[in-house]
C-alpha cells in the first residue's frame, strides 16, 4: 500500500509544527495528594518535520496519546510524553498541550460549607533543539471590586467575576502542584469566589471585597509579589480580565515577573 | 446532468426542517428614523420537505438570500423573504432566522458624553399550515445588583453584568422597532450600562444601581410588566441570566406574559 | 439575618424557571457494564417560583447538586434529583439538565486496534404539573458524502464531518443506554468515524462513504427508522448538520418520529 | 472628584499592557476599489503602564476608538489609530487589535454566479519602544482532499473543509490589500469554496479537489511559496487547520516563511 506522507519533497520549506488539534481524551491528572483526577482533556500535539519530507503520519499522535491516557499526568510525565511523541517521528522539535477542567474543594469563610470550584488549567510543554521547556497556565475566577467607583460613590461600588490567568514557566525537575498554585492566586482578586454560599457566607464575601478593592492593574502587580515568593516559579505572566459590570466590554492588564525581583532568573 | 436530489423518497418520512444554517451575509437592518444598519447577518432558513422527495436544493436558499442582502430589513420585510423562501421551494412550512448585532447611541448620566452600545437580535420568522408568525429577540446587558447581598452587609452589596434577552411575538402588521424595545429593556435592570463613562457618571451608575437593588427574579418580573405596555406586543418571554461575581455559575429567570395581564390575549 | 428573597411580592407574576446554569461539577455516569465514567458535568437546575415569593434561595441548588456529584447517575437517577430539587423548593415545576462529553472505545474496520471517541450528551428531565418526563440528547460525529456530487462528478465526491443530534424522550422506567443508542446513530452516516485509523482502516473508510452517499435529508430519515426499534424510545427528534467542505456554512435537516410508524404512540 | 488611577504605585512592577477587550464598534474597512466595507469591529487596544503610576484611565481607549469609528480604516491609519491612544496615554508602548468578518464576492467555477464569502480577518499593530510594526491575520476557507486516502483507495478520496491562516508582516509603508491576500492564500488549496454553487460548479469543485490532492503541509507550503511572491510581505506564518472528515480532531501544519526564500529579509 503506497504512502504519500513518506514522499520526498522538493519545495525546501521546513514544517515548524505538524500534528492533532481539538483531540478529546479521557485523562487522569495526579493530585497532589497522590490520588487521580479523572478530566476531560482536550489535547494538541505536533512536531516539527524536516523540508525532506512530504508528510506526517498523524495516526501516531493519536497512539501515543491513547497509551498515556491510560496513566496518571502530572508536570512530570508531560516531558516523556512529549519525548514519546518527538522520539517517535524522530523529530528535532515538539510541542503538547493538554487543557483540562480541575476542581478544588472550597470552604466557604463563615459557614464552612464545602463545594468544589473549577479551574481551567493547561500543561504546555515544548522540545526546540533538543531543550525541554515547560508551562502550566491556569485560569482562576475571583471578584474584582472597582476603587475608584468605591472612591467617588457615597455608596457602594461596582464589583465583577474576573478571571487572573497565570502563565508559569518552573525550574527543571520542580513540580508546582495546582493545589498550591490555585490559592495563592485565588488571595490576588478583592475576594475569593465560591459555587456555595450561605447567607452568613455572602455577608462575608460582601464586606471583603468592598474593603479591599483592586483594579485590574492591582491584581496582576500582587499576582507577580505572590509569584516571586512560589518556589519551583522560573518566569511568569499574569493577566486579569474584569468582567465589566458597568461595561459591556472587558478591563484588561497583563504583568510579567520571575523568581528574582530584581529584574534576571539566576 | 441528473438530480439525485430530485428523486422520489420510499421511506414515508416527512421532513420537519431542511436547509443551512451558519451562513453569514452582509445585510441592511432598516433604522426607526429610516436609514440603514450595515450589520453582519448569521441566518438559518429552512422549509419542510414532503415524504414524497429525496431531497431539496440547497442553492436555492443562498440564491434568495443573497439577493435579499441587496435590500433594507425590518420586521415586516422578514415575511416577503419568507415567502419567497417557502414558494421557491413549493413547501407547506418554512423558517427563517437572521441573527444580528444592533447599536444604539447611549448618551452618559452625567456627562451628556455618547457612544454606541452594541446589543445581540435575531428576526425569527415561521409559516406553518400557510400562517405566519414572528418573533423578536433581543439581549441587552444591564448591571444586577444583589438585594440579599445589600440587606445583609454593612457596607457594599456584590453586582455584575447581567444579560436580558426577551423573545416577543408582536400583532400582525405591527413593526415593533429595536430603538424602542431595546431603552424599555434597559430600564429593567438595577442600571443601565454604557461604553464610555467619566468618573462624574461612574458615581451616577454606582449610587444607581446600589440605590435599586435587583434579583433575577425582580427583572424578569419588571420586564414582563414593561412589556405588558409596548403597543404591539402580543406574547413574550423574559429571560435575565447575571453573571454572579460570587460564584463561577450563572443565575437566571425566565417569565412569560401576555399583552393582556389577565391572562390571554385577545 | 434579613432573608430578601423571602418577601411577599406583588407583582402578581408567576415565574416558570429561576435557577442556576453554567454549573461545573466532576460528576459520575453509570455505563452499562456497570462501572462509573468520571466526566465533567455541565448542569443547568430550576424550579418555578410562585406568584406569590419574590426570591428563590440559589444556593439550594449547589446544595443538591454537590451531593449527588458523590453518587453514580443514569437516567433513572436524574427523577429523584430532580424530585430533590422540586422538594426542596416546595415547587410545582421544575427542569434538571446535565450535559457532559461521553467515551465509547471505537475498533477501527479493518485492523481493530482500539481508540475512545468522543460524544457530546445531555439528560433532560422535567417535572411540569406533577408529571415527569425525561430527554435524552446525543450528538455523535459522522461522514456524509454528497450524492449529488458522486452523481454529476467522473471522479470523487465532496464528504466532510457532520454531527447527528437526537433528542430522545423515552418510555418510562427504561433506561436507554448510550452505549446502545450510540452505535445505532453512528450506522446512519455515510461512514463511522474514528479517532485513530492506520491505513488500512482509512482505506475501507473512504471506500465506505463513497460507496454509501448520504444527503443530511437521507441521515436524519434512517436515524428516525432506526429509532424505530430502539425498545424504549417513544418519541424522537433527528437532527443532522453536515460541515459542508464545498460552502462555509452548514446543510442540515431535522424529522420528528416515534415509536409507532403510523403515527401516534400508543 | 479624587482620581484612585493617578496614585502613585510603590511595588516597583511594570505593567507591560493594560487596556480594553471584546470591545464592540462598527467600523468602516477601507475597501482597494475606494469604498468603504461596513464592519463590526471587535476590539482589543492596550497601553504600557509605567511601574510608578497605580492605574490606566480606561475610558481614553474608548473615546479614542468611537472617534476612529467614523473614519475609514485601512493598515495604514491603524498607525495612527495607535499613535493617538499611545499618546494620549502618554505611553512608551501599546497595542491595537481589530477583527472583523469581511466580505468578497466569489464567482462559481462553471456557471458564473456570484455570491459573498465571508472571511475572518484581524488588523494588529504595537508599538514598542517607539517602533511601529503591523501584522495582518486572515483566514480562508478552502477544501482539503488527503492524498493518502485518495492513493490507497478504489474509489473516491475523504476531504472536508479547512481554513488556511496567515499572520503576514509588512513591509513599512506597503499596503496590501485583503482583496489581493485572500485570492493567493484560497488558491492554495485543494480547490476553493462558494456560498452559491449550481450543479454544473460541484461537478467542477469534486474533480477540481479529486484532482488536486492537499495534505495539510502541502497547503502550508505552497501558501508560504505564493507569499514569497507578493510586494510588500515582510515575514509571515500560514497555518491550517482541516476539519478531519473521518475523525472528529483536527488535522494542522504551520510553517514560517519570509520574503527573500534564503532565509531573512533585506
Amino acid at each position: 500500500m503506497k504512502d504519500a506522507a513518506s514522499e520526498q519533497d522538493a519545495r525546501g520549506i521546513t514544517i515548524q509544527r505538524v500534528g492533532v488539534r481539538d483531540l478529546h481524551l479521557p485523562i487522569m491528572i495526579r493530585e497532589k495528594r497522590g490520588a487521580n483526577a479523572h478530566v476531560l482533556g482536550l489535547i494538541d500535539a505536533s512536531v516539527e518535520l524536516p523540508k525532506t519530507d512530504r508528510g506526517t503520519h498523524m495516526s501516531r499522535f493519536v497512539s501515543i496519546l491513547t497509551q498515556w491516557a491510560k496513566k496518571s499526568v502530572s508536570m512530570s510525565e508531560m516531558e516523556q510524553m512529549l519525548r514519546d511523541i518527538v522520539g517517535a517521528f524522530n523529530s528535532r522539535a515538539g510541542s503538547l498541550k493538554v487543557g483540562f477542567t480541575y476542581f478544588l474543594d472550597k470552604r466557604a469563610p463563615a459557614s464552612g460549607i464545602e463545594s468544589p470550584l473549577d479551574y481551567e488549567c493547561r500543561f504546555e510543554a515544548e522540545i526546540e533543539e533538543g531543550a525541554y521547556s515547560f508551562q502550566l497556565v491556569v485560569t482562576v475566577p475571583v471578584i474584582t471590586l472597582c476603587p475608584c467607583s468605591k472612591e467617588i460613590s457615597e455608596r457602594g461600588a461596582h464589583n465583577q467575576r474576573a478571571l487572573l490567568t497565570v502563565w508559569l514557566a518552573s525550574e527543571p525537575g520542580h513540580i508546582i502542584w495546582l493545589e498550591d498554585l490555585i490559592p495563592l492566586l485565588e488571595a490576588q482578586g478583592s475576594c475569593e469566589i465560591y459555587p456555595l454560599l450561605k447567607r452568613v457566607d455572602e455577608k462575608v464575601i460582601t464586606e471583603c471585597s468592598y474593603d479591599n478593592p483592586k483594579f485590574v492593574e492591582d491584581v496582576v502587580r500582587d499576582a507577580v509579589l505572590a509569584l516571586r515568593g512560589l518556589p519551583g516559579a522560573r518566569r511568569f505572566i499574569a493577566e486579569c480580565e474584569s468582567i465589566e459590570s458597568i461595561h459591556n466590554h472587558v478591563a484588561y492588564a497583563r504583568a510579567e515577573g520571575c523568581r528574582d525581583a530584581t529584574g534576571e532568573v539566576h
